[in-house]
């Protein structure tokens, strides 16, 4: 179906996280070309040579699927802290990974084409604003609740990236829950995978993942409901804080741990009304991704195809780069 | 000094707060022109022709003192929420002014001209990237504290307004100040001149004003010195909370509650560093503003000289306003 001409509009997505990386070659309609899509695990344990040695054999197993594609561009997508301005990441759950160097990594997979890195929860809000449910709005977060909690904001129409590419850190602001007895904790911690797990085990229940909790979940098990309100509910307050701050139209919740209840995002909704502190937070528009788990590499692509979100989208690229253009 | 070609760059600034209406004649470089700023009492008590009336008569006051000025257009910032679609505000301290035509009465003291309605927060941000302490920035935050806490925010290079105008109402965000028995609360709640002198009066401090409670403070009243550092704490927290979600350069503190301590910025810092998440939080660097007060009607004339803050910034006039130009 895809000649040659097609694939001169790929782009070679990455997407690191804490447990893997991901790559693939995307096009600018945003469909993975077939067999383009390569995983290496990382974790909590593995070196920074374990880590550069993943980023590498995932891209270059995408590159190496189509050798007919012309790679346009790179686009990485990291868990951060991230220094969007030196190209590199230091993530929280990667101890062996600080100051990580993404860019000259993937520089020396796809020589002479730009490589940009952006947190992962700004490129998931560039992907729910490009192709999912936060197409067309003009202020919006999109958040992940997975093995961390992280987020991207899109403001007056442009996805912000601060300072030093790190606007968005949602898993990192302070709540309280009410009726818990943590006191406070970062959103984070009260709402994400394995802080859910953990706390239904401290009560008393005897699994330990999140699809064993889906499952207790389902049948009606008091500990696995109470553990999931318990984190639907702090993403709800953390959602009506950020919608105060920054009057937004929707927010868009992602990540697998959604999935361990139907009515997680439901949870989350009555959760926003119940800690909104102002009308127009309360008004916030609550969805879920329809994304399905596709949405890191598509805002990883959407850092090369991109154009409907302004310049400064764009995030510069480290000064590597400009050295090696010049 | 000032010929009349030099005033036909002047706007009308009007600033709508809980306790007076202001307004003055403010010419392109934010110099106030001569006898041109005058106030009108509000307050919870009045009704809405009361505030409609502090309105009209604050700004005509300030139009009748400059007769040869030309006035090129009207900016004004509020207390909120406000609508900046429909140029409406409904200020939280004002229960007589919902839905205030804030544009309507403006337009009809000066005809003619564009009337543009932002949120006192957003307004103070410009005016602190425009002559204050965050010129400069490319993201920023500025907040007030005062009889109220509230602020506005500029993110990648923009002020940002969000939906319906009201990105910035830090003072809504939710925090808890360890070491207090007050579990949560809004940063406004805890850190208010009016909240605190409340607290300290709950504490056995016999004082009524922050006035009051800055003489004690520095003649090392404890319950001062306690009230002063909950107060600067909150603060403190609420920015590297923000700092974190929103990678920020500098946060500017502004607001006459400030002055009830000299140190009580340098506390705040302490907080930020205490509470900051990331480390791109704890660089936040935070300043007091040096515009005395000036902030929100220099805000409030840059929604009219503005430039330098794209497109974005240049918030929605009002229907009306669309109506009467056709």
């Amino acid at each position: 179906m895809r000649g040659p001409q097609h694939m001169s509009q790929v782009a070679l997505a990455v997407d690191i996280g804490g447990t893997k990386v991901e790559a693939a070659l995307v096009d600018a309609t945003g469909a993975f070309l077939d067999g383009s899509r390569h995983r290496r695990g990382t974790g909590r344990a593995a070196t920074r040579e374990e880590l550069l040695a993943a980023i590498r054999e995932a891209a270059a197993a995408a590159v190496g699927s189509t050798p007919a594609a012309v790679i346009t561009g790179v686009g990485a997508g990291s868990a951060g802290p991230v220094d969007a301005i030196a190209g590199t990441t230091s993530p929280l759950n990667l101890p062996g990974g600080a100051h990580l160097d993404v860019v000259g990594a993937l520089r020396r997979v796809v020589p002479g084409v730009p490589v940009r890195l952006a947190l992962d929860g700004a490129c998931l809000m560039m992907a729910e604003h490009w192709l999912g449910a936060a197409q067309g709005a003009r202020n919006a977060l999109a958040m992940v609740v997975s093995t961390g909690v992280g987020g991207g904001l899109l403001l007056d129409g442009g996805v912000v990236t601060g300072r030093t590419g790190n606007a968005g850190h949602v898993g990192q602001i302070r709540l309280r829950v009410p009726g818990d007895d943590v006191l406070d904790g970062t959103l984070e911690a009260l709402a994400s995978g394995p802080s859910t797990v953990e706390w239904a085990r401290s009560q008393g229940w005897a699994g330990r993942s999140g699809e064993e909790l889906a499952v207790s979940y389902s049948a009606g098990d008091a500990v696995a409901r109470a553990a999931v309100h318990r984190s639907a509910s702090a993403v709800g307050e953390g959602i009506a804080s950020t919608a105060a701050l920054l009057d937004l139209e929707v927010a868009v919740v992602a990540g697998g741990f959604v999935n361990v209840a139907a009515d997680y995002i439901d949870i989350v909704r009555a959760s926003v009304r119940r800690h909104a502190p102002l009308p127009h937070a309360a008004e916030v528009n609550v969805l879920a991704s329809p994304l399905d788990g596709r949405a890191p590499l598509l805002g990883a692509a959407y850092l090369v195809h991109g154009g409907l979100i302004p310049e400064r989208t764009a995030l510069r690229e480290a000064d590597a780069d400009r050295r090696l253009s010049a």
